[in-house]
């Protein structure tokens, strides 16, 4: 093999300019594989069978539900924690406690899990109604992109409101990975909401989405202006109860409101609110 | 670590409430890991040497075919009696005779082989003629996502066809998944389709599609209507042979026949029939 | 089980129409789940502390740094030969010599490290600054697709260039079905590159885009024609620094220049240049 | 590749002519990987904390343990039910109950572990007390091979009392190959046995031994006659309560009874019975 | 972490002094774990069913075995060849050939794979008719360390008389380690032997044995002098037919020879042959 | 399945009886998969290319070297602390400190390798010049059981005389199993020794071995009495250097010196010392 020696040490010099991740501070931050980990240990817990070859009865259930919950307890803390000691450094709290504090945190989203389970079958209800090709809830669960980006989103939704910084972000973009679907976690989404195909879809960070709302693939609900100077600004529309947003439709800004049961057509392009009951489409082609 | 056991009883009892993939009367759902372990089984039969890290001659290539045959017909045979099961159980009826049953089904899709590869072939020859950037047959047996799409839709189309519950749209979904392209296991597809980038592709269930078709990101071929009503009725275009739809075109309605030949611009929204030899663009902006 | 022997005779015959990846005159095509492997080999060390579950202090950092390098030799090397061979065997050129020239190549790749890492660092930059949704640059390098997609190109284009035929188009394959972001190895982009949520977006394979280009998801620059002819033609849009180009538009041609500067809206539709400065919008609906 | 068909043909005439394990019949022989599982779990229930790398909290510990208990129950009495369905068959009774009946044995297991559980652990404290060398319960338990040999043994032994075949000596015979000590499952064994070092140690299968037993290393237990004829006759020794039977120590015959407290030297060779309390040595060389 | 920069750096300069097993003149090794990779997998050939956690029927039987045969060809071939390289090298004969030189070799192994399983088959028979506690021939095959022992020792014996250096000792030595019985690849064994219990059973590499001999653990066949100028002389004993020798039993030197059908008793030591027919005991204690 | 519930409480019940291995007190205790994984990083890093299925060349040697000795320090650390914590417990230290103490305790180790090389290829060269049948240093190092319980031993006995406890137990152990050699981690052995076969080898905790000892199979230097109030004393006999100890001879006692240069024959049973030179042989049977 060709000499790669010297080679290597401009690589490694190139560190000195720009490090790595782990590297600023020696500090270690939050592991993909491991929070990946825990999403697939917590969808189990929310639709117990998932996962499994073998035909769970309610005695098993107990134990293998206490056991992936205590997992979760155990890996998700570690991984908040290292994002939580990234923000007490950077703001010179202490860093004593941390621990302690992600682990609340952690305890706070498996007592809500009763909650995301009655949302998220909420929207896979929502999903068997509104689709003439679903069949079975089974087949919803089992197949619906939608529904495995809002399974993934309500959980991540939650640790944002925590505070918790980049897992929740990691978690929204595994889930963008395999269904197509972005939702930003900051995003506040009602039940019974129904993504359908989805790829393409982008939600913003600062939405308010209603109860009943049907979302189809290529929709984006995004800012009108993207400056930085906006980050602690509404910068994305509000969609109110019992709306519809047909495949390619964009709408744009934080002042934008959707009224109630509006049906928003395929492609179309809205920058400013419409009146509940609107029913706005695009001319032909 | 806090007092977690009160906690998991609190899961435990929403359990009650909504219970999850198999745990309706304890019965066991098609496993996703496994339907995907079939997949890959098929890939490798239906084009020899994309998992192999070793030269594969003729002679070796009869045993491993013969061996994956084999697991195919073990794997996918356990996995259709389980949904097959599920149907009967519905219907009332006998559940008897389900395994059986499902091994004439999965034995028909492998006698069918020889014919989804024709099939795929077709497809693998119009991505190379269609496309300049493409420049051999190899690099689009191992890049070209709308081939890998098609290949997977014509495996599920034929189970489907066989009336097999769910574990078509587990293989349509996790090659979405894989490539953004969302076909519904119900369309029918004729040979040398040729889809181009594919992320955004979605087609509907009842779409008729002829041959020598092209298909650009971001097409959709949807339903006009999406009322539960409507789910036995032909809800998705007929498109018909030799029609080529560029990026971002919608078509809809179980009504509406692109005519043979025809060309479909970029961004257009197609809610009626076209004559063949149409050429349908939008005005530029 | 049935009798599986004469159907798996059938599958054997269909092999001697149409071989499968392997067995045209017995050589061996590059192994996809390889060139992945060596993809997540290079993220890092780009990255350095991706795939770590524990903390890379700067001393250990030059061990695993130097061994990572190594493996990438030693296993992209096999891999760009294989790809090598067969076209060599195509132009009847001699066969010897092609695991020297092709290790040369994988070196030069690693040269190129530094300026990998200069250039993704300048997208994960532009990634802060553009995104108001952006905490931090840790987050950019977690869990934006666009960084990543970007990340993968350079390394790919960097192949292209070189004449490695196949792996660049594995590479950005694979990328294209993690983000959903379909950049060809042949396009030129310039440093400081904002993709944002990037579902759908599609890059050509002759496209020129400048520095400090913003692309936001379904953006397609595509080629107006796609006759086999114009393979070695200029197909695809020009792309000067500081544009801003929003969700769904359309740019192609490859005479189309998006003068400096300019904005073009979502969901437009372009095939012929704007001058620099240009702000290009559709009505609204 | 050098032609390999015909040889191949060879090797499955010879299949013929003498069947593998699984094809007589047709019919599946207990799967050795799966038995050691169950073993391995079994290990863990037994001694929680031994396979963990994390520390087990009581709360954990009951979930990690209702989970191994009824993975156990779900893998081994599928194993049991293979290896009596052969004996079923053999003997033309009736097919049908087997796993219902195998599935009782497994359960009667689980109710023994505590009772194992209680042996177990007085094996270990004999081992502490036996042992000059030995500084802690923990470092007994983590690597003394007489004490896995001894819980390996006493779960053998109770499958082997209930009429299970096989699965007892794929166990032993696993044990033997971690440790070089070989007790059949017949063999009866009293409380706080001490094996020590135990390599070469063979303990027949009509063995009866008391409590409080020392066994070295090179220890057997075994027949006068290996008669074919004497397979349902006590053919190995009887150890009494406090014997001490030091290395390579050869003690033969049904009818030979150690008494109480007697200490067997090294290297001597027995075949008559001898009175409690005896010390027997060799004369040294 | 302390310094270890410094440290490595020792490790590597005491590499300069005694190189590791790859190191000399850069030359590989065979790689143990692949040889034992291909032993599983000859096992598997000779017992079809051994590692089967399905029921192999007659048709998937030919696949599988076929299917094996070629991975076991292609995987030897690569140790073997590495290990005859190096005798190429030392001899400095030319290098060219090894790889076809080895693939004969191999292939001769699998076309003697029939004999092998004659022979083990005798072996099982043996170890059946020979034990009181063997219940069924499965129970042998499945569990007595002797028959693994003779089936690992008749590959290696087969590959020690082609000449191939290194691997059959890396194979002996895997069984041993797994059954505590050593046995020299230079052996040569008649049919119809039964090892039992075999821990530390040592059998010398110029050893004869004839047919249904019966050997106990803990008996070694040994050189009486172990000077390496020895190296090419019979060293070992000669056992003829029908011999049984008791545990423990010890039995040196080149020109010692155990006469047909005697009976050599537990823990004897012999150094001069005798006679047919005869009856070896040592005084009991 | 039947009710397990209370079958697995009963279980729970038993645990607070006696307890497992981390549970007491809820530490946790050196976990022996972990230790297992640093003996072969330790085995890799003194014989290098042991591991690896490719040619290591000098250039790549020095990473793999390196990233090796990182991930000793890292998790052997661990192991030691936990190993330390249990008894800073117990003898009421103070806990802290424990992992920097530890650390020191592994670079001591890290520092000692080059030691541990010189005394494991002095062991190997006893072996090619001690066995008529060993045709190479590499034949030794490949497959030798005898160097393989060395190398473990040398790393053990370093550990155990820095007092780490029960982890250099668990190494002897290990290697225990793996060849049927019992090497107590006390046990002090001079270079160039040679153990041959090995099963059955016993070797005290207080022996004292000179160098150029060789040691055949079934040898046991032991302890007159296995009283527990002996355990701070010599129990276990010295041999000078240069003596040979044939197969299953048996030394005792802790005055026990066996004179330079003795040999002593197979099956000997010796309790008391013997001069220089001595030849001490049974006689024949």
């Amino acid at each position: 093999m060709s000499n790669l020696d010297y080679r290597i040490e401009r690589i490694l010099e190139s560190y000195d300019t720009r490090g790595g991740i782990n590297l600023a501070d020696a500090q270690n931050f939050p592991n993909r594989a491991s929070v990946v980990g825990v999403l697939n240990d917590l969808e189990n817990v929310i639709f117990p069978g998932f996962g499994e070859d073998f035909c769970l009865d309610t005695e098993t259930l107990r134990f293998v539900t206490g056991e992936r919950v205590h997992r979760i307890v155990r890996n998700l803390t570690k991984e908040v924690t290292k994002s939580i000691q990234y923000i007490c450094m950077i703001s010179n709290r202490d860093g004593t406690g941390c621990y302690k504090y992600s682990e609340q945190i952690v305890i706070a989203l498996i007592d809500e899990i009763p909650e995301i389970r009655r949302l998220v079958f909420s929207d896979a209800k929502a999903a068997l109604e509104g689709d003439p090709a679903a069949r079975s809830i089974e087949e919803v669960l089992l197949s619906y992109p939608g529904l495995a980006a809002l399974l993934v989103h309500r959980i991540a939704h939650f640790l944002h409101l925590k505070g918790v910084p980049i897992i929740p972000r990691i978690m929204s973009e595994y889930v963008h990975g395999q269904t197509g679907i972005d939702i930003h976690p900051g995003a506040m989404i009602g039940e019974e909401c129904f993504i359908d195909h989805g790829t393409g879809v982008v939600i913003g960070e600062t939405c308010q989405i209603g109860t009943k709302v049907k979302i189809y693939q290529g929709v984006t609900l995004g800012a009108l202006s993207v400056k930085k100077i906006m980050a602690d600004k509404k910068r994305h529309p509000t969609i109110e109860d019992g709306v519809t947003i047909y495949a390619g439709a964009t709408i744009l800004g934080g002042d934008t409101v959707i009224g109630e049961g509006s049906v928003i057509g395929g492609n179309t392009w809205i920058t400013e609110s419409v009146p509940p009951g609107s029913r706005i489409y695009n001319p032909p082609s």
